[in-house]
């Protein structure tokens, strides 16, 4: 076994999700994702916790969808839900075959799922958790990469000194929570919120491997003005680009895509809460070198911040509900970030870097 | 997607396990089983079901094993059972990457992880269920076959039509259920159990994929005399060959094997139930051409009888208890099968034949 993959097991396993005596473990993973899934077992055992392996995939989901009505698709999975309030840990491992299958599927059958499925989401994110990847073909197809290449591009983000990087993002963290306003300058872009009462966090590992960036809720009714995403990304296995959106107390009023807008609508319509903000975030990690149309890595790029449709994270002190998370994100190195009326990033320069 | 996956895919969900609207659904697959479990979440999302799939692989226990203490390997994974007490149906389809990856590993701590397991299996055993195979190559080469003619083997004795099938074997359990006992005899064997309250059943693909079997329990106490096994199987990873039991008042009193005696030791001692049967059987699907080292076709074999070491089933009216069940095969072309005072089988000629 590439010893990258018992390393990157290790910080899943000590340092993500601090896994001790005890512990009902769940891992998600693909066929793909097995080698890193079998690591993490191992760790998992030597920590002293029980491991429960869940295959949960894209294909399935597919397959799933191939067959149910939308009665079916309303199903409650109870058994789901039993198996995560039992565990204190979740891993989830990201690796798929193919990461275009589901886009023969229409968002409405896939929203009706997530709005199913929210309960289930929900529990994860109020356990010990992490969300990762194991390097293969698709993903790095994807990132336009061989796959010996991908393996380096995404354990170069990885495999840190996580408690170093944790030190940093924290000083930024605090820095933030000490300012009750954030608003992103740039290129066809102005856009203020208060973040009074919202907590900063410090993505440092623990639930994003790779991390690095500082997020918050926003106050959901004081989103306002315009901004520019110049980063693609995918949702319901659609490559949507050149988002441009805009807000009037907290609800986007006008939007465009330059491709899928049609899939901007779906998101953005999906419930209430899809037509506000839950994250305004600001990406640090310099170790990532290029977009790869995977939110985990791209959302996490040095120099860009990103604005999330849809829920927000409770420990944010954030309240926005919906059924989606849906990142998207902007480079920034033609940009300026203030906190009230602080600058406190400048083209392509952090405060602490000024 | 080859179309006999599809169909055996429909058998499973339709004959065996009776998937309809409304049931939580466990899937139990490997990797290798992918292909079969994404045919089996179609079907069981086309019969208004809700699926979730567990990987549940050698591969994943050995990883287990290689981390675990003792103490790890005793934590009950409530997590787990939580699962499976919220599931109508349990389907799981075996296709290992590898059938020995356990082999070094030692029986003590696979049996003392089977303990722990103890009540999860009796969970899975209350509910709808089927146990069944993906063609793959290490059942293929266990089997001594290429990947295509495993597949032919598996198929032939899987995609038959059940029904008429079932017809055929109630109509030997409806013969023995007006029976009190059972008797096999043959070279180096003369072994009787009474079978008085306890219900024969017709495996006709409702629990196994394939079937062609009917079982019993006999009466713990009443087995006594002597049989030689010449059918070789594998447990813990290690084929146990020739093996010779000999039995008074219910319990094993000699044993030997020709291959890995220590490890039917293990299997013996594992508790105070190990030592008895816990179940008698014939088997009879004709369709299944040799053994192939793997139990849920050989204890199938035409032509053969079987007996388990260990856990008896309810739906026998079997109550012995034991944290294993070990079957071992004995072929019958050269012996008898006694019920009560009746010849019910003859050299290669069940009752219905001669």
């Amino acid at each position: 076994m590439d010893s990258r993959i018992e390393e990157h097991a290790k910080i899943l396993v000590e340092w993500s999700t601090e896994v001790r005596q005890g512990d009902m473990v769940g891992i998600l993973t693909s066929p793909q994702g097995h080698e890193l899934s079998l690591a993490v077992v191992k760790q998992v055992a030597k920590a002293g916790g029980r491991p429960l392996v869940m295959l949960w995939t894209d294909e399935i989901s597919r397959a799933f969808f191939d067959g149910a009505s939308n009665e079916t698709i309303q199903l409650f999975p109870k058994h789901f839900l039993a198996l995560v309030e039992n565990v204190d840990v979740v891993i989830a491992i990201y690796a798929p075959d193919n990461t275009k299958i589901l886009a023969g599927v229409s968002p409405e059958k896939q929203m009706l799922d997530a709005r199913t499925m929210q309960p289930i989401m929900g529990a994860i994110l109020s356990k010990r958790r992490v969300s990762t990847i194991h390097p293969c073909n698709s993903l790095a197809q994807q990132g336009n990469m061989s796959l010996d290449e991908y393996r380096d591009f995404a354990y170069d983000a990885m495999l840190i000194d996580w408690k170093k990087e944790s030190i940093l993002l924290n000083k930024i963290k605090d820095h933030l929570d000490r300012h009750n306003s954030i608003r992103y300058i740039g290129p066809e872009t102005d856009l203020f919120a208060s973040t009074e009462g919202r907590i900063w966090v410090a993505s440092d590992g623990k639930n994003n491997m790779p991390s690095g960036e500082v997020f918050t809720a926003p106050v959901e009714d004081t989103v306002e003005g315009k901004i520019f995403f110049d980063i693609p990304f995918m949702e319901y296995g659609k490559v949507i680009q050149g988002v441009r959106l805009s807000f009037e107390k907290g609800e986007v009023v006008d939007y465009s895509a330059e491709k899928e807008e049609s899939t901007l609508k779906q998101i953005i319509e999906t419930d209430e809460g899809s037509r506000r903000l839950g994250e305004m975030a600001i990406g640090t990690n310099r170790g990532i070198k290029q977009y790869t149309l995977n939110m985990l890595f791209d959302e996490k790029l040095g120099d860009t911040i990103h604005c999330a449709l849809g829920r927000a994270y409770e420990e944010c002190n954030g309240t926005n509900q919906s059924a989606v998370h849906v990142d998207i994100i902007k480079s920034m190195t033609e940009g300026e970030i203030y906190a009230d009326d602080e600058l406190i990033y400048s083209r392509g320069k952090y405060f602490y870097e000024m």
